[in-house]
């Protein structure tokens, strides 16, 4: 099979994340709950995680750094947990149903008020709209880093400096981003940088997490069990712990240390090179095609390595079944859990056919996959 | 290394977990997110996992079987996903903070009142408590379905049977007994069955769940993405995925499907007596010797594999620790995260050091660990 359905997971990890993991579960206790040797093991492999995540996102210290299960879960804490009645937000239409549904619960609840920033046909935005949506009661912008249906990334620094000019919350999905295109959190001026591990870090399911920067207060999501202050009535009110109850899953936590382990070594920016090299070679391969219609900004290459494209009126579902069935080609169709986006570009009903490759595709399955299309589009 | 903290987290697990993680992480894609082949795999593994627990359980079907991260985040949606303002709550002393947290934040709040039931000095309940405290506007009895602390097991049969009698629901904390205990929602009249992956399920680390009765309703706590009805507003009403949102921990489910099956071709009675066992013989090797005190109720062994104990005056940490520098026994001193059973058992200083069994300890560890309690004694 040739997977290239990388921006829903990962398929192929690096052999040191299989092996952290497979480590891991024969030789790991239970984080921060005992002093044993196994359950030591457990507390620095999951420091060390923190340890690397801080380095790869800038992250202000490994104590900053939370672990959830998913980045839907870190959105859940994040937006959950920082708004107060009243509060106006401002996100885009970019945005996936993780991040739309829990701001659309907390309006529909009366708790803030909303305001989306459109994007046009090629699925990008104004960045003056950011501004121009701007109120005295506005806390904070939300937003994804790239647009997980285009590959269209934003430009976090420009809307970073919006919100740090008006003293602004700045929550930053960093689903399509995290592992695959550069994030400095400290130099884009993000509040909470949410992300999910089995992307592009390369880690197993199961894991994902927040960096927040300091001074930035989250109100706790889930309560229970800590391992620490085991007398006080309260969850314990220090980070990472504040946000984290239950036993963590240190064997995925393991993986995931040993993806971004990897991905250090190897650099965040060839990682992306050697990926954009496989986008765009696609994008030139299809983009010609008579009926075959791309979505997305590719005026430029700072993007993530999706393609979403259509071919004539067909169904995507269909078109994705296809090349699944035929020719062996994993993709996405559909609508992505990204509504506003499909709106936007005008293809609610059709949906897309994703392709979203990763550093371990090669350029002949890029090839393979050119061809399909081609062939599929004769049929049209 | 001699592994007797099994009640914090299962440390050996049998291959076929392992085997199944590691088959997953090579080949599986993202559960109900595309129809290619790795994505339809993923997709399988989840379900049987579902029927695999709902077997295992009793549960009223695999769709009433939702995943979550562990014990905790489940008896977080359904303690906050199930009440209303003013609704009055019963729990006991027995509990962990993962049900009292959430509870006393609920409390606290003004969400709900709680009453408790008192454990004596030997962690026993009076099963008339549950029925005194009873009042009109009581919803709910929430409980451990054994002590992580004493190893007491609470007759749910019987709880159940006061919840049904009073139309109340019956929420049931079962870190401690899933997979080594049996336990059966629909004869125990449980409404919502918690559970965690890692200890008695033999699972990994990040998987855990919620079994839930027809017609109970619980509010999501989670929402987002759900690879379903993209286009709404608000995240799908339909179980399980009404309360799972973003992507599942599919590696950790496959492991946790694969540990569920074994325990089920064991047999969850052999296990049981397999473990008590175990336990057994060390509770009647070590109650005897001079300045050890044990606690919980051992006139019968419907309990589960904990024995906890402490020598004569000293710090539980530093017995621990001895025994793991000295003796390479891994246990758990301290707190246990269950204040209360602390105070109730008179231990909230000293704490007590857990010793407890899982199916793949043997007779000579056993032998081992009561020798290394009667050298400490000695030095007492």
């Amino acid at each position: 099979m040739i997977y290239l359905d990388n921006a829903a997971t990962t398929l192929k990890k690096p052999h040191c994340v299989a092996e952290a993991v497979m480590k891991a579960l024969c030789t790991m206790g239970n984080s921060s709950r005992g002093t044993h040797d196994s359950a030591l093991q457990s507390a620095r492999s999951v420091f060390s995680a923190r340890m690397a995540l801080a380095e790869l996102f800038r992250a202000p210290g490994p104590e900053q750094v939370v672990f959830t299960q998913n980045a839907t879960e870190a959105l859940n804490i994040a937006l959950n947990g920082l708004f107060s009645k009243g509060d106006h937000v401002i996100t885009t239409d970019l945005e996936h149903n993780s991040v739309l549904r829990p701001l659309y619960r907390l309006e529909d609840t009366g708790e803030i008020t909303l305001s989306v920033v459109p994007a046009d046909k090629r699925g990008c935005v104004d960045y003056g709209d950011f501004e121009r949506l701007i109120r005295p009661e506005t806390r904070a912008i939300v937003c994804t880093h790239a647009s997980n249906l285009t590959g269209n990334v934003l430009d976090l620094e420009r809307i970073g400096g919006i919100a740090r000019a008006h003293g602004l919350l700045f929550v930053v999905d960093a689903s399509q981003t995290a592992g695959v295109y550069p994030i400095d959190m400290e130099r884009m001026g993000v509040s909470v940088l949410c992300f999910t591990g089995h992307k592009g870090l390369l880690g197993p399911q199961g894991t994902g997490g927040l960096c927040i920067a300091r001074g930035v207060d989250i109100r706790p999501f889930k309560v229970g069990g800590s391992g620490v202050q085991s007398y006080s009535r309260t969850h314990p009110a220090e980070l990472p712990t504040r946000l984290e109850a239950g036993t963590l899953n240190g064997h995925g936590i393991a993986g995931l240390g040993a993806g971004v382990a990897f991905l250090l070594e190897q650099g965040v920016e060839a990682v992306h090179e050697l990926e954009i090299g496989l986008a765009r070679r696609f994008y030139e391969g299809v983009k010609d095609i008579p009926g075959v219609t791309v979505y997305g900004d590719f005026s430029h290459w700072n993007r993530t390595a999706v393609v979403a494209l259509n071919i004539g009126a067909y169904d995507s579902g269909e078109v994705s079944d296809v090349l699944a069935e035929e020719y062996k080609i994993a993709t996405r169709p559909g609508a992505h859990c990204a509504p506003r986006m499909h709106r936007a570009l005008g293809t609610t009903e059709q949906g897309a056919v994703r392709f979203s490759f990763s550093l371990f595709n090669t350029p002949e399955e890029v090839e393979i996959a050119i061809h399909a299309v081609k062939e599929l589009a004769k049929c049209d």
